[in-house]
């Protein structure tokens, strides 16, 4: 039996057919298009419809999970408002139930990389856990007793804008010293630019990599990205002390020791206490290109194996 | 039926017979005895003993409750450390369990709390609620879905070092920033007699409700406490998505609007979504005086019933 999993990204979508065991058996691919509410459902419907076309007649699908950034009442299947998107109240689970018959799930997604890493991932070996995603932002799931913290509106794990630098510098959003100015992809870009001059333009994850062997610029922003997320996962690890800290997010790819210094530092800063249940804190062991599409899939895992 | 409480506090000990409905027929206390893990458990099992002979002859006791500050294993019931007592590994469970036949429970002051919210407080209304103590130091309990977040070893809810301001000035930890430094009765005394010039000492419920009327040093301190300890809130609710935050400790006792101040802080600053989720930002409805008596019995009551 197959789960079909849909990761609504910033530029495009994927859909693919997902077995238990991870394993993908076909998969689609569409540009994102958020011209309207129709015309990104429709877009979606598209892309799900050519990855279940590689169904055997008779062949069960469990379910539909789909995971995209935003907002997401998930009780209503409904993305209620994204930036990203610049939509707002798409009736995802509605229109795509009705078109294929399917249960359907939706959810943010880094709620749903963490559900994915519930189920294949962190989750295996611990139940109080915290995943830290970074990426255009910095958001995290947090696993308590080895389910997915919520809050009352779905609305949990927003750490873009948390302070950790009250007379620090201004973010866009008006408040200063917020975590996202320093510790995001575009955080990471924006800042590498200022500190080296202006002309060199280098990938968040370039600049990690760079900073790691070099000194000079890019070791700046390293020491600073491990200073400002060190602080904001300590603050957590204080708050829940949780058994590890995962990291996910194409920002740590082959980002050398990162991981080992962003250790370092957690394991040093949190209380005695605390730092000593850490058993890790560590960059994910899920691929970063299929999270989106694992995440999905433990969705239609998670609802369709209880209900 | 009662359930014996004791709420083992800085200076005394107090241990009282609480009824389902809160009300409390008899009541001891005792000076604290610091000098050694034997000496504390016997002014512990004495002030018990005196409550307890209070129980009329063949009335059941539901259970014995302890709250107590420290790292405490509430699985085992041994209170591992407390910086407060200066004593490790105090085994209150045994202790009590072999010397009165109870079943027995311990946690740690602020969790106990959290738990006396959730039976006769804010629980009453809410799923997922945040609690902040401030007295001594600062610390939180966290509940989601109706039930506290422990974390791996219990030591959940530690604000005081949460950093809020990188660049800020030094915290005896050794950190910079630590929101202990400014929201705490310490840290607000130690401010006030700074801004002050020296001299004048209040107590920090004073320095709030002087601010909260007139100009000068403790407005100062008032707006001070109102933005870092609304920051640590904001950053709390940013992450957890709660219904509600509920301040207990003794420190916002009688301190005019203090309370209402940072609600709009909160409002402000928190994301919209998760600021529009929020019921109530307010103080407790339990007496300061009560809190740590009902939070005792309240473990009592809350594994009694489960077991």
């Amino acid at each position: 039996m197959s789960a079909l999993a849909i990761d609504v990204g910033g530029t495009n979508i994927r859909a693919a057919l997902v077995e238990r065991d991870t394993s993908i058996r076909a998969s689609a691919r569409r540009p994102i298009d958020k011209s309207g509410v129709d015309a990104l459902l429709a877009a979606i419907g598209d892309c799900a419809a050519e990855a279940l076309a590689a169904v055997p007649a008779g062949s069960p699908v469990a379910g539909i999970g789909v995971a995209m950034k935003g907002f997401v009442d998930h009780r209503t299947g409904v993305m209620v408002a994204s930036a990203n998107l610049g939509l707002k109240n798409v009736p995802v689970r509605g229109f795509l139930s009705d078109r294929f018959g399917h249960p359907t799930w939706v959810d943010n997604d880094v709620h749903a990389a963490t559900i994915g890493e519930i189920q294949y991932g962190a989750g295996r070996r611990y139940r109080d856990f915290l995943y830290v995603n970074v990426g255009t932002g910095i958001a995290a799931g947090l696993v308590v007793d080895g389910r997915l913290v919520r809050g009352a509106a779905n609305l949990s794990g927003e750490l873009g804008h948390a302070t950790v630098n009250l007379d620090g510098k201004p973010c866009h959003c008006g408040l200063r010293g917020c975590l996202e100015e320093v510790v995001s992809g575009p955080g990471i870009e924006a800042w590498y630019r200022s500190e080296a001059g202006g002309a060199v333009a280098l990938r968040a994850s370039e600049v990690l990599a760079l900073g790691a062997t070099t000194d000079g610029p890019a070791r700046r922003v390293l020491e600073s990205v491990v200073e400002y997320l060190g602080v904001g996962i300590v603050n957590l690890v204080n708050i829940l002390n949780p058994e590890a800290v995962i990291l996910g997010g194409g920002v740590f790819a082959g980002t050398g020791d990162f991981a080992g210094r962003l250790e370092s530092f957690v394991r040093s800063r949190a209380l005695h206490e605390s730092a000593a249940c850490l058993d890790r804190v560590g960059v994910s062991s899920l691929e970063p290109g299929s999270v989106g599409i694992l995440g999905a899939a433990a969705l239609a895992w998670e609802n369709g194996t209880r209900s």
